[in-house]
């Protein structure tokens, strides 16, 4: 039994601290809303991000970050990919001991064009933790709040941290498998958001599975090939935090991700479309660091651009979704036979 | 303008039937039933199958053979995989002239182990093709027959052959790709049943979408490491015919093989499943093609092995699908790493 804070009460750090709170471990959700950390500790109900789960009482949330990390021997980041330097330099004062540090935020800062571990390495100095550890894989929080069997990935280049990360998490529902290859985790995990984006403006246009499908097969090649060029293994793009968690983003409805592209696919402006959201769509700020990343790595990322397009510079939907289906290319394998 | 035979007038031979008379060629479809042939001549329908779709009146259905293939320049066989050879040995004695040979069936014989494409040679003689043409890829017939878009890849050892194929199908909504690799292109297609199946009996055990998707990637695996133990290349699988494929018929009860999975994981017996589809589902006979292959090629294949239990042990499909995500594999990449 172990001591764990987990920091940010959304819909995914409220599913992890259920099953950490499963494996018996004692459990600290902080969250910046008094009344979410009432609703948390008084009601066991967190009804605006996971309104079917109901906490366990092993659970206590905080609003001071000091108190939250107290003597705990883990420390798990879920907060906006935008909070995460923030968050860092808040834990730097806060934290008192060495513990292991664990992240579940899948983005890429546009500013920056840091992963998000690249992010916590720069905020945290190195006495408060021995290495980062990714956890990222196809996982809906409404299903794991429920104990729907899961199966996730974690992820460090050092891989005894990696396994202090498997042994809090796994349990009979949550498989937890080790990589260690952490940029591919991060990135696969990162990027699938765009092509999710691009698979409910294909369903929101009114286009069915047989688009959808051909969208995320190559949308899968254009994630491999940045991928790739930014040193992850092109392998990983085939595993769980890779095709495993594309599918599960693009075929759901549980999705930020995809509802919000099929509202920008139904002809919604991006604006009216994150106001009615209510919650962080990372794959939005994504795009735009992706758009950036593949000029700067000289790699073709055609459906990126055209999610660009639409999300930045007001491009047609349907113009740009049928400009990706007639493009000229003939040969199926010419954009993919460089990279796997 | 071409005149081209399909043969067999199911919902894919009939949705390929409208794409090629979309395309201005003249279309002779052969069915046996002579209903179903007046049914298309007079009402321009084929209810049955593809219920949604007008037929155009360049199509013509035959029920006789001879006469259906007289004087065509392509013929495409489109009949399920149990009944390849028999309609090979008529076809043999129908064709007076060489053709252009495509098949779009997905499955794998079950008592030769043979792929459609080898069936075929062993059953046509040379002088009346040059090379089987395999085309395949993410498209619901239902789909195709309302001009939705659509993507498919063409493979053949002749290229030239391949190229004849693209030319007679592609068009706005339906683009065609090329792909050298006929065995990956023809495997891809019939083993992404079995996961289908799989997905169809997840769901219908009442799991959610992070437990499927674990599946279909963990299938993707399995079909991978087969195909390249028969000469496929790896790649193929990350394609259209591969993860395009699979994600189409997994995630869409528009698929037969996710629909008898359904039932299946819902409790019903195989027999009742069949008897109630009243369609082929191509998927049963190839998960014991699949089962067969894996032991004479030595290649682990649990999520195959799981499906043979259920459909011809009366396995139950909770007991399975539950020891296939607690099995013992920790690190993610060891099942992957030496295939793709």
């Amino acid at each position: 039994m172990a001591s764990v804070a987990v920091l940010g009460a959304g819909s995914w750090g409220t599913a992890l601290s259920i099953v950490l709170a499963d494996n018996q471990h004692d459990v600290r959700l902080w969250t910046h809303r008094k009344e979410q950390a009432d609703e948390i500790n008084t009601n066991n109900k967190n009804e605006r991000y996971l309104k079917d789960a109901t906490i366990p009482s092993s659970i206590t949330a905080y609003t001071d970050l000091t108190e939250a990390v107290k003597d705990v021997t883990a420390v798990v980041l879920v907060v906006p990919t935008k909070a995460i330097r923030e968050v860092c330099q808040q834990l730097k004062e806060a934290l008192s001991n060495k513990v292991t540090l664990i992240h579940a935020t899948k983005g890429i800062d546009p500013d920056s064009l840091k992963r998000v571990s690249e992010m916590i390495d720069e905020e945290l100095p190195d006495k408060l933790y021995e290495d980062v550890v990714v956890l990222s894989g196809p996982s809906h929080a409404e299903e794991v709040g429920l104990r729907q069997p899961t199966t996730v990935t974690v992820s460090s280049a050092t891989m005894s941290e990696a396994e202090k990360a498997q042994d809090l998490f796994i349990n009979e529902h949550f498989r937890v498998y080790t990589n260690p290859d952490v940029i591919g985790v991060e990135l696969g995990g990162a990027l699938k958001n765009i092509i999710a984006l691009g698979a409910g403006i294909s369903d929101g246009l009114g286009y069915g599975d047989n688009a959808k499908s051909a969208l995320i097969t190559r949308g899968l090649a254009e994630i491999a090939r940045l991928g790739s060029s930014m040193g992850a293994k092109p392998l990983t793009f085939a595993g769980l935090t890779g095709v495993g968690d594309l599918i599960v983003t693009c075929t759901s409805p549980h999705s930020r991700n995809y509802r919000a592209g099929h509202m920008l696919g139904k002809g919604q402006p991006l604006e009216e479309v994150l106001e009615h959201m209510g919650m962080v769509v990372e794959g939005v700020r994504t795009t735009n660091a992706a758009y950036q990343l593949s000029k700067q790595q000289q790699v073709e990322m055609p459906i990126t651009a055209g999610i660009e397009e639409i999300l930045f510079n007001h491009a047609h939907p349907k113009d740009v979704v049928d400009q990706l289906m007639t493009r000229g290319r003939r040969h199926e394998m010419e954009d993919l036979s460089n990279i796997l």
